[in-house]
């Protein structure tokens, strides 16, 4: 099945306390097309000025990524970020920020892209979440991921993004302030309220959460001391969760739990490395060998 | 196989958002002893005042929990603490704190006791705890919990009792600060080092981490949105952690995996309501069910 993902491309500078890298390819569609790659093709669909590099294109054409959907503007820039991270990593300090492409008109999804099965919205304001939604003929499944300045800063656009998406992706600290609860469990039951089918929490380090109907299944992390950037860990979850569900047609809970096994694993690979480097290493068969090691490792 | 706990047994005043309760049973000691006892006959060793409620006696009474070891002196008065929680509910502000006899002489361990099988050293200083493993006839397993307090003030003596000890049970901020260290993984392993031949680093609502030679196991906590009093859960954690050791002669690293289960099960059942008003009601069959429920919500 066809999965599209529409978001963000962008030149990351990242610094942890393991190491530092300078204009390396970042961006939520970019994590996440890699990361489902190893499952399905993937249709691309974000902006980047003629400064993006064309190392990075050769990259994502590589793997199998449709990149038809990326506008490259004579006249713009790529999106530019520089992040800093100390103590446990949960959260980068932002040391530089150019929108460039981003801030201005968005990009539309090509003719050949719009009969999508699978689509995931990744970050970005609800309206223009909801705006590309419209341009799409009925997708099978829609998953969006959000944060929080578009939950305090454009709620009543995300509230009326959610009856239209079958899945939302959110960290904890989100679910907290889209529901007023601390309880993650409350939380996510309190937004398959709000209209998804389904809610997947994040809690990083701290594995995650997903509900449908009255269905919960709880993951921890896949147990690692290898940390060595956390950049993108997020957009390479999503990317594992919806590139495993577009290669199997049945969407059913059994489905959405291994999906959500395969994300973990993907995203414990992303983080091992700066940008891509640990993905650009492995294999599906490495995939596979780890989800089953996690699988015993989660076992009891 | 016979297990011995040693630690606090107090009257608690406790306030969440969901509820109030006065002078209930509290103390590290009792909240070990009643989960404990779902799965293995129990010694009891602490000390209270003769104010201590004597329907407390006989509910520790009434579980197989042998007072043999518990100190009522006659001129001193009940450990009393009172906690308030509020937000998420992950830390408590002390509102009353009366040490009275636990700022005595601690109790001994009785002559009948000193043959035990299986110890767990609930919190208390750690000059304390190897001075209770002193009085002791070499058990087959000792596990000891912590506290930050211990860690900073009185590190040289931690120091010294975790060679001495099979099993640390501490959470994630005291492992911490322990470690120095903001990696679960890489603190679990590195308290290995200064001497436990295990460690679980427990995480709250996010779960737990068990640490034996290269072994990890990591569990989530048990999905819950029933959470209205989270005190004694670490002790009601430890105490079905050791019942089902005590339980069972082997304690292979599945025998450990499998304690863990079932002590996240006990502890989620704990805090369902105030003080041990939740265990009160259920069975070990509850336990059991709970377990398989538990199995079936973090498989994937």
């Amino acid at each position: 099945m066809s999965l599209l993902v529409t978001g963000s491309i962008g030149i990351d500078s990242v610094q942890t306390p393991f190491g530092k890298v300078e204009g390396v390819l970042g961006g939520s569609a970019s994590y996440f097309s890699y990361a489902a790659s190893f499952f399905s093709p993937v249709r691309l669909v974000g902006a980047v000025g003629p400064d993006f590099p064309k190392e990075f294109l050769e990259l994502l054409k590589s793997r199998d990524i449709d990149i038809e959907g990326l506008d490259i503007r004579p006249h713009s820039k790529t999106f530019r970020w520089g992040g800093n991270y100390t103590g446990d990593m949960n959260e980068a300090i932002t040391t530089d920020l150019q929108l460039n492409v981003l801030a201005e008109t968005p990009p539309t999804i090509p003719e050949s892209f719009r009969d999508s099965d699978f689509v995931f919205l990744a970050n970005t304001s609800p309206a223009l979440q909801l705006d590309l939604l419209s341009q799409l003929n009925g997708p099978k499944m829609i998953v969006a991921d959000t944060r929080d300045h578009w939950i305090t800063e454009n709620r009543d656009d995300l509230l009326a993004l959610l009856p239209k998406i079958t899945g939302l992706v959110l960290n904890d600290f989100e679910a907290s302030i889209l529901t007023g609860l601390d309880n993650m469990v409350a939380a996510g039951q309190s937004i398959l309220e709000l209209g998804p089918r389904f809610v997947v929490v994040k809690k990083g380090a701290h594995g995650c959460l997903l509900f449908e109907g009255s269905n919960i299944c709880a993951l921890p992390a896949y147990p690692t001391n290898k940390v060595k950037d956390p950049t993108g860990a997020g957009d390479c979850f999503a990317g594992g969760l919806m590139g495993y569900l577009a290669s199997n047609e049945l969407v059913s809970f059994t489905a959405l739990r291994r999906a959500i096994g395969f994300a973990t694993v993907v995203a414990s690979f992303a983080i091992e490395d700066f940008s891509l480097a640990r993905l650009q290493q492995i294999s599906f068969d490495d995939i596979r060998a780890r989800l089953e090691e996690f699988r015993t490792l989660s076992s009891f």
